[in-house]
């Protein structure tokens, strides 16, 4: 028997992923959530259909989305993750002492839920007594917040579906008046390489622009995302994303990642010459 | 009706693309040589059945194997090129003209027809009257060669079938004594991601590294190749890729590139931790 999960990355690109087993399928009030268990990728994160992750290389994603920030600015206390039912993201910054607070506004209990059954090491964030979780929506929970918020990472899923209005300039207002005056506001950016999505992150990137004093992309290797060259927003009115990266400060943390250096930090804002539109 | 082509990435992984016809179909005396017609990436080139280029995302292969080391010694006057018979690098490096004489050692011809024919926008270069195509296995053709190139590009299938033999150490043995005493081998290295293939690149670099005082791996974003997360060696007895780029030099020449800068030149030298075995 050979069983596979495929993704269409476009009407014409698939990808496909040999599968042992589906070891769960929930449908949830908001979306349908799927664990298949897969030979290369070890476990498998999908939400209506896409793929969210995979056990394999989530660690790239979840660095990303994290450490760019804390080395930028090491005084980070108080956090709010939204979306980021997986853990993922949770993970990783719990790994800072510094971490005075972490809220994380997911919609869907469901994910959390799932994610702690069958994802266990990536959902261990969860148990940290500096994490409080709302199971409510991102732009509902945000609105009534001022000046709290030291980093917002706005984890979310795809700019269609559950996760649609995550990506709206009302919603990047609200996270710029909720951060602290030197806030930094942290984006997933999807893939600019298929037409589809290159629209409306290209749309994203004025929005979030026109609204921060400074507003730079970054990129990432994620191959089992499409295209596997994939974006992420970073936003403040402060800092400079390099310029203002303190990498001895944070080489003195001893932090061991897989994917994130402060080499790699610095380059990855260099952007193609045809990514022109997101600078 | 649907047509596709799958590449399977591991034995476990596909890729998929729709096609709308399959254009030519040949068997050399080397390979099996296949066009086709694309949805989504235009042309696809596919030899012995994997994909070699896209012409959706071609450019990004063959602006990274050429202005890389162009970059970094605006004195490159004579150049070699190994495999690349699809065109592509030779067409970049006829936009430079300080370059006096490029030879290319492509073993079989057929691939050179085809790409003329059904890529003929690709395949421009070979009009150039700097250039001189040799047929033959560029094994055997560098062996003779003392001291001649300022840049070798290895521009190499897999390393399986017809350019096995192109990931060896006397292959790489023979590249350093055909160069002169301040040239710059660029090998392409394939992606570490899947199993199969990290293991085989990480002996490559130990190869080069034993034979090049400077041996260091850059990486790109080409979407069509398994994993996206695509590297490349640069090697040499003089230079060091990042800290002499001469970037202003490069600049003022005013090749427009879609995916090259300077600023990304720096960036690409910086790999993810996990990377270590290439550094």
């Amino acid at each position: 028997m050979e069983l596979w999960y495929t993704e269409n990355h476009t009407e014409n690109v698939r990808f496909s992923i040999k599968v042992d087993r589906h070891l769960t399928s929930i449908t949830s009030e908001f979306q349908r959530i799927d664990v298949f268990e897969s030979y290369e990728f070890g476990r498998l994160l999908v939400l209506d259909g896409y793929l969210m992750l995979t056990e394999k290389d989530e660690y790239i994603y979840h660095e990303m989305i994290t450490h760019i920030p804390m080395a930028v600015n090491p005084g980070i206390r108080n956090i709010l993750l939204i979306g980021a039912g997986d853990g993922g993201a949770l993970r990783e910054l719990c790994r800072y002492d510094c971490i005075e607070k972490i809220h994380l506004a997911e919609i869907d209990k469901a994910v959390v839920d799932t994610c702690k059954e069958y994802f266990p090491k990536l959902a261990v964030g969860f148990n940290d007594p500096r994490v409080t979780v709302y199971y409510e929506d991102g732009l509902k929970f945000i609105r009534d917040k001022v000046g709290v918020y030291d980093l917002i990472i706005v984890d979310s899923t795809d700019p269609f579906g559950v996760g649609e209005g995550l990506f709206t300039k009302e919603f990047y207002g609200n996270c710029n008046k909720s951060l602290a005056q030197d806030g930094i506001l942290i984006n997933q950016h999807e893939s600019v390489f298929y037409d589809e999505y290159a629209d409306s992150m290209e749309k994203v990137h004025e929005k979030i622009s026109s609204l921060f004093k400074i507003a730079a992309v970054y990129q990432a290797h994620i191959p089992t995302y499409p295209s596997g060259h994939w974006l992420f927003g970073f936003a403040s009115e402060t800092f400079d994303p390099v310029k203002d990266l303190k990498a001895q400060q944070w080489n003195n943390l001893g932090i061991k990642t897989r994917y994130y250096n402060t080499e790699l930090h610095k380059g990855c804002f260099a952007l193609p010459n045809n990514y022109s539109n997101l600078r």
